[in-house]
């Protein structure tokens, strides 16, 4: 009989440690959910709720059509143990790409596979957005060791001042850069648009982007067209049944790791083994499971409270961005399966302790109670970091985050706890595999849909219409003819001229020879005309 | 009289676009506020606060003490503008510091002050945390041009992992590198210990201390005495009415600026003219009394929902980061001035457009609706990204920003958007001030100090403790006898083994010489002996 939550209570929040604390010892990971409000009566209304959310993961993982509104299959599991894919030809496939991507980053690493001007590549830039940029970010910042793998620049974005310094910096080693392009179906505009300004900047710079360029794709995608009859040096698989933000374990996590020289087989075994120890059906042994519960209390099924994700460790900052996208975009949601309207989601944000301590720890301690926060700390210490004086900095780290979790309690605030007895690569595919299997079970849980996304396809396509309309705007004003606002929505059929304004302050503001009259604070008084 | 929002009429939107528009010309911004719930009836129920809230910031202008936590007053607005400080002393004194980093910077970069070893130099070391490592982060991030300054490297934690990256990092060149080291009071753990492990690897490597030292301090401070009893390179004043979270128009973020070659006069004139606009006591006419108005209606004036902070511009993808300390750090408190439990707070999060889009814009269009996005859009683009086919990457980042918007309005979901003509070092400064101000404005409308940090003082108090009973409990088991936690709870008189639990799984996990028997997973089992 699990005591309630009481953190004035020092005995009995001993107890609730004792009785909720998750080990394991293989992989050195704790997990300590007794700082969350979750009670012996949450543990027995949530059984048969989780009993379905259990069978749900085994059809899944056993190959059931999970994304509907796709009609695809859901195997990022398969991943990291391919003999569970559903067909042999799937497992060889699997296998046989981490082959190729461990092969191929040690031939550009040892010098092997060279740029076409015969000198070894110094360089990548990474091309891809979302899970394709976000994975691979977190990967390289996590794994990359000082001196090993080459040095990664990234384009996630289309911003042109963002790409203007990416490339600045790389002037002079573009030649020996290699870049790699990451795009499922090929027709995500943005990786298209960086791929273009790389393109153009490499050759322009004497690079010769057949020899230089690697396609992470879907075979037979856009992408997978243009490399195959561009004679690309690489195209490595994107898996159809695979989603953007659970495919860090395939080629978008693995090339970024054998490129940084990082430990690819032991990430995979460490979300192989995750994925055991979560498959577990009794919910106080398994730590995925008791994670969805807490959060499931903490925000009563709603999404109540934000998850504040805290890694206690540099190498982890990006981590919390990782969860912020795989947490958010799988509960997200605005409609349950059954089509009733439920407006689901946890907000999550982050960066590191102790450095966040310093920016926001007030506020969580003294503010509003609207979240939990899910602590990671790191035991294990590198070597050449000395005692200076008594003082020993992993000591205060840790007395850091012990601090802040009394604190917290103090102020009757949530939290919750993962101990890494080592941050390694293995450790890093564990904490992946733990939170996606908690993200699945909480899905199941409040009874959503966490492998689609409905919403960033209506975003996508009210960004086409703005392009569609700036070009019919552009096209209008070609005439050299001066216009009002209120004449370009006239003749152009808006239902405002806000768009028009929008589209045409950012035309004015750049050498695109538009000429304006009037005040740009008061858009009435305003006309446009080209030039 | 000005219409309500209603996300479903284009008509009154742009209606309420026009009558909301803020434009200022010299520094060319737009604030638009017209897509947050706020109407007439908020603007006049919130007049009468605002009436209170503007004397309060004139008074904190001219000088009141408004932290009376610390007896100090609260002075940033004079850092860009020096004449409006109470005195001339204070006046010239921050005038001669402008004067002083400017000529520092100068002559580090033009290579007139070298090392100690004659060379010029090679990089800057950053060692502090909260606004001392955020402020500099932002402006490093924000404004340094490729080629330009010196790269900078950044202590902001008491990590030892990242400490040895970093410091692996420098080697070969930390004979040549600059160390700041910016702590206000001189007590603060985190630059400490980052100062004592730099200055000992540093040393290793045959690097001379106090020729590439400098402090940022207050005067006649801890750290201020051992720079001069170490007869440091430099020394540049923290000012004691200066707070950490609003110190980036001093020394902290000046410094920076100056290493990295930005114009940090534009960057203090851009926050002047900021401050100017944002004295206008016509709610209408004033950007920053404007967003508070729009913060209080969107959260009912209790943080009920987060700010998202959206830039649209790799440059500014700290500046979310920045915010979140501004605001969580001055708003999250539990008392208002009359000493009411209040709990007030505005949860912050963001990194950048489109990039985030991509993450969880899936869930704020769809899910739960507990937040407003802050869209920040900067239209001028460099001229080294040209368009390739039709494609201008510059339209598609306006067209996914204009899209994102739309799909928020459609689904119900509220945002405002801060335009700028060009992304520079005014621009910047003018953003800052312009944050700076709303906050303390709606920290007066909900009237609770914006300039003390309780919490942080309870944490670091929990965190000595931690420390304090680590150092017990080493000198209890230094006799080597075995013991159990309950026996180390007895023997030290702790509320419960909890914590002794946590300080021995982190020593043991570490060659400090103790050993365990019993299982991790079961706390009761284990007994615990230094050998």
């Amino acid at each position: 009989m699990l005591a309630n939550f009481d953190g004035s209570n020092a005995q009995i929040q001993w107890q609730r440690f004792c009785d909720l604390l998750w080990y394991e010892r293989d992989l050195g990971i704790w997990l300590d959910v007794s700082r969350m409000a979750i009670g012996q009566a949450d543990l027995d209304a949530l059984a048969p709720r989780f009993e379905l959310a259990f069978a749900a993961m085994a059809a899944l993982e056993g190959g059931a059509i999970a994304n509907p509104d796709e009609q695809r299959q859901v195997g990022h599991y398969w991943l990291r143990t391919p003999e569970l894919a559903p067909d042999a030809a799937t497992t060889a496939h699997i296998n046989a790409e981490v082959e190729r991507i461990e092969t191929f980053g040690r031939e550009v690493l040892d010098g092997s596979l060279c740029a076409a001007n015969g000198q070894p590549f110094t360089d990548v830039l990474w091309i891809g957005i979302g899970g394709s940029g976000l994975g691979p970010l977190l990967m390289v910042r996590a794994l990359q060791e000082e001196g090993q793998g080459l040095p990664f620049h990234f384009f996630d974005n289309v911003d042109p001042a963002g790409m203007s310094r990416t490339l600045a910096g790389l002037d002079g080693r573009l030649a020996t850069t290699l870049v790699v392009v990451v795009s499922k179906s090929g027709g995500t505009p943005e990786p298209h648009i960086g791929m273009e300004q790389a393109q153009a900047r490499l050759e322009a710079r004497g690079g010769q982007w057949a020899a230089q360029a690697v396609a992470v794709t879907m075979i037979d995608s856009k992408l997978d067209q243009v490399a195959v009859a561009g004679q690309w040096l690489r195209r490595f698989d994107m898996f159809d049944w695979v989603g953007g933000r659970t495919s860090i374990t395939s080629a978008v996590g693995l090339l970024p790791a054998a490129l940084v020289g990082a430990d690819l087989r032991g990430f995979l075994a460490g979300a192989a083994r995750m994925d055991a120890l979560t498959r577990v059906s009794d919910l106080l042994h398994n730590p995925a499971a008791l994670m969805a519960a807490a959060w499931f209390v903490a925000g009563h099924g709603q999404g109540k409270r934000d998850m504040v994700v805290l890694p206690y460790r540099d190498r982890l900052e990006v981590f919390s961005r990782y969860l912020q996208q795989l947490v958010m975009e799988s509960l997200g949601k605005k409609h349950d399966r059954g089509g009733e309207v439920v407006h689901q989601g946890i907000a999550v944000y982050g960066n590191k302790g102790s450095t966040d301590q310093h920016a926001y720890v007030q506020q969580l301690r003294d503010g509003i109670d609207n979240f939990f926060v899910t602590f990671i700390e790191a035991l294990e210490e590198p070597s050449d970091i000395p005692p200076i004086g008594d003082e020993i900095p992993g000591d205060f780290l840790d007395g850091f985050l012990q601090g802040t979790r009394s604190a917290l309690m103090e102020g009757g605030r949530q939290s919750l706890s993962i101990t890494l007895r080592r941050f390694d690569a293995t450790a890093l595919g564990a904490l992946i595999a733990l939170f996606e299997r908690a993200v699945g079970l909480y899905a199941e849980l409040v009874n959503v849909n966490a492998y689609d996304q409905p919403g960033v396809e209506a975003g996508k396509k009210a960004a086409a219409l703005i392009l569609a309309l700036q070009e019919r705007l552009e096209a209008l004003l070609s005439d050299g003819q001066e216009r009002s606002l209120q004449e370009l929505q006239q003749a152009l059929g808006t239902d405002s001229p806000e768009s028009l304004f929008w589209i045409l302050r950012h035309l004015c503001a750049n050498p695109r020879g538009y000429q304006v009259t009037g005040d740009w604070g008061a858009p009435a008084s305003m006309k446009f005309a080209k030039v």
